[in-house]
Formats: structure tokens, C-alpha cells, sequence
């Protein structure tokens, strides 16, 4: 199994706090240890830093820590292996192009025996979750139009998740640096914090941060995870099936597919604006 | 303009020392500190760090720096911008999947006005340097086979550089991980170090190495630059129109084209292996 997380604000923000919690779970805390990764949009372009070893005791993940990269959408993974050999082939985030954007993939769960349809976008390692973004980038080419609104790649993408999660855990992290993408089949939940800001405290680390002081009253930032990050806060759990489009920090797109994928019926799921 | 770096080499090999001299000309003893990016392969995965600002003054190239990441292949890029604002998505080295393998890509030159012709790959970003790797990618995809070894793959590699050549500056580093192909319009050398390993003093830094006690004697490692790095050592300067094609540190591969791209027929160019 693995851990994700990602942020989506509405003023590019640092993930400092976040990725300090997460990375201790890569081998200290947690048993993620054979690999890390992340990546942070800044505009169309996007930076990525990717280990294939223990997130807790790497000097990269440090000076992500402690470097603080500003990004408005960023996706980050900590790995436990089951499908796949531990090497940097095999660590997400997995980023393709497509449409002159660059896509960002993040996944945790497992299809055991998942075979993607040959299609362009093809995968560099052997794990079944890069075979799954492949599998969904090929989908997205030739059934989605490049200008398709987020409602529409929104629709694609829930038809494609709720498919995937009838073959097993499926729970997901996409972005085209424009929106982000969420899907759970069974860990999943977010936290948006806005003003009046708190301070709070890590679980996987004796670390507290006031975000009053490093915010302005306008920023809106949320945090979506495997599993909450901080002790003291309120986090929304999502329910089985359940997805989210976030964009700037909040939920402009959700619904809910049958549960454990549910019948095909199910989707397109109502919309939420 | 810019400057390019790359490495080739028949074990794992870090490139402080050359990413050391190099990094001292974005912003200190060179004017090129509108971005920087490097791309280590290991097996067939790859790492990158990319930044849109000075190399010079930057904590995440004095991480590179110092935390030695061993690898096979690498590229480097320090950028000058001409063509592209100065942005995250126009820093290179840019990256794509072809076949199954991620392929790396840096330019040094200007080409006005070029236009790719429109293909599955797009550039994200808005320089000319991006959109010629797009329009190499495309050629590559639909004019050769997969599997074609590495002469098939230079024999169009050469012909689309020589066409470029002609509309431009075009210094070129390309990679697939397997092989480095380089191209010089007019700005490459390249050293090969092998024992006996000698000590070699930095042009643009007070930093001297001993290759003796780094190395092992069946140790073979290549460097390949826009301008030397080293004041104490002997540089094999590339003649305009040159190719070469490199694995595992030595040179699989070569030819010359007419100087400035001279004519069509000058390609393929005669193979040396």
C-alpha cells in the first residue's frame, strides 16, 4: 500500500507542514519505505523530486521540508511495493504530457491483473498504477475534446474510476495543473483551511505550525490524503466512491459512484457545484 | 544562449565536480541564470531537478551539488533566455515517454521562427527549444520503428540536426536513458576520462578533484559541454556539422555533416564504429 497527498490553494503555497508529516510515515512512523515523490505546478510548468528509497531519512525530502516551493497544485506519494520492483522507474508521481499540459498521477490501491488497452502513452516501469494513468491519458485522448470543459474530463474520469474500482483499490490523485482530480474507493480525506486560521499539530511528528502567520485572510488551501495528517483538526472523510474536482482550493465538481464501484448506472454522478 | 552539460559513463557516476563548474556560470562567472535543470537516469527511470532562476545562488543546486546521484546518463542545461519567458515551463532539460523509455532533451542555439509541424507530442512551454523536441519526438515516432537499433536511430537523428542546423544554432544533447546523442552546430567538446585517473582543476571554481581515488580502473567516463570545464585538461573540440553517438562512455557512433548542415546528401553521414 502507499500514502498520497495533495494541496490545492487558491494563492501558491508551500507544503513544508504536509510533506513533513507524510515523509515520516516513509519508514519511521509508517512502512512506506521503498520510495517517495512530488510534484508542484508552478504555472504550466511543473517540478518534480523522486526517491527510490525511504522519504524519512533522505536528505532530498529534508530540503523539500525545509525548502519552501510554492505551488497551487501539488501531488505527492510515499510507496510500499506490492505491483512492481523498487527503482525510480517504478515511484510516483508518474507526469506525462498531453494537450501541451502536463498531467500528474498518483495512486494508491492495486488491480491485480490490470491490463491497459494498447494506446500511445505507454508505461517505463512495471507497476499496474502507471499502467492505470496510461490507460486513462489514451481513454482521454480519443474520447475527450483538448477544450472540453473540467465537467466534461470530470465525467470521463468518474466513468473511468468507478471501472477500475470494481477490480480493486482504487484511490486516486490527478491534475492537469489546472484542477485536481480525486477519487476514493476507501481512504480518502480532505481539510480546507481558510480564515479564521488555527494553528495545528502534526500525528507523525512533534511539529505545530500557525497558519495565521503565514497566510493572508484570503487564501483558501485544502489538503486531500490517505490519512489525516494533523491531531487537532477536522477532516472531511470521503465516502466510498466518492469523488472531488477541486480547483483553487475549493470543490467545484463531486458525486458519489455506486459503492466499491456500484453498478455502471451510477455514473455520471449528480454534479455539485 | 545557454550551456550544456552531459554525461556518459560505463558505471554509476555522480557529476558534482562538472555540475559544480557548471552551475558557477548561471548567475556568477556567466550570464545564464534564467533556469537550470538536469536529468540523472537510473535504469530506465529518471530524476530531474529544474529551477527558473539562477544556478549560482540556488539551495537546490547546492543540494545537487553535494549529495552525490549516481547514474549512467545525465543532461544539463543552464539557460540565458532568448526565445520563451523566464519560467518553470521553459526550463530545460525537457522530458517525454517514447516506447516505453523516457527520452531528455536540451538545446543550446536559436532557431527563428521555427515551426514543428503539428504532431501527437506538443510543447508545454512557448520556446523554440521545446517545440524542436516535440517536432524529433514526432518525426521519430512515425518514421522509425521501436526497436530499431541504435544506427537507425542516428541515421534520422542526423538528418532531422542537419535540417535544423541549417534554419539556426542548434547544439544538441538527446537521450533515451540507453544511448546520448550529441550534435554540434558550433559549440561542443567532450573529454573522456579512464585510467590512469588524474586530478583536474575547475576553470570557474577553486575545486580540484582526484578522478585516482573516485574511480575504479575499468572506470570510463564522458563528459560533453558547450565550453571545457576544466583548465588542466586536454578537451576534444567537436567540428560544426559533428555527431556523436555515446553508451556507456565511449563514442558508438560519429559523423560530420556539411559544415552548417551543408546538403541533404551529406547525411547519413559516414559510421565509425
Amino acid at each position: 500500500m502507499c500514502e498520497l497527498l495533495a494541496m490545492s490553494a487558491n494563492t501558491p503555497t508551500d507544503l513544508c507542514f504536509s510533506f513533513t508529516g507524510l515523509t515520516r510515515r516513509g519508514g519511521e512512523t509508517g512502512p512506506h519505505k521503498d520510495g517517495w515523490g512530488v510534484a508542484f505546478y508552478e504555472g504550466k510548468g511543473v517540478r518534480a523530486f523522486h526517491e527510490p528509497g525511504a522519504s524519512a531519512n533522505s536528505r532530498i525530502a529534508e530540503m523539500v521540508q525545509t525548502h519552501p516551493i510554492k505551488s497551487e497544485v501539488a501531488i505527492c506519494h510515499i510507496r510500499q511495493a506490492n505491483v512492481g520492483s523498487v527503482c525510480l522507474a517504478n515511484t510516483h508521481p508518474f507526469i506525462r504530457e498531453l494537450w501541451g499540459r502536463y498531467w500528474t498521477f498518483a495512486h494508491n490501491g492495486q488491480l491485480a491483473g490490470f491490463t491497459a488497452s494498447p494506446g500511445f502513452y505507454e508505461p517505463v516501469g512495471d507497476t499496474d498504477s502507471e499502467a492505470l494513468f496510461c490507460d486513462i491519458l489514451n481513454h482521454l485522448r480519443s474520447e475527450c475534446d483538448r477544450h472540453a470543459p473540467p465537467e466534461l474530463v470530470a465525467e470521463t474520469l468518474v466513468r473511468l474510476s468507478s471501472g477500475y474500482a470494481r477490480q480493486g483499490v482504487f484511490n486516486l490523485l490527478l491534475s492537469n495543473g489546472d484542477w485536481l482530480f480525486t477519487y476514493c474507493t476507501n481512504r480518502m480525506a480532505s481539510i480546507t483551511r481558510r480564515a479564521p486560521f488555527r494553528p495545528a499539530r502534526l500525528k507523525d511528528a512533534d511539529v505545530t505550525v500557525d497558519f495565521e502567520a503565514e497566510t493572508t485572510p484570503n487564501d483558501i488551501v485544502s489538503v486531500i490524503v490517505t490519512e489525516p495528517l494533523t491531531s487537532d483538526e477536522h477532516w472531511d472523510i470521503y465516502q466510498p466512491g466518492e469523488w472531488r474536482m477541486w480547483q483553487q482550493g475549493v470543490v467545484i465538481l463531486k458525486g458519489v459512484t455506486g459503492s466499491s464501484g456500484g453498478s455502471h448506472h451510477d455514473t455520471p454522478a449528480q454534479y455539485t457545484r
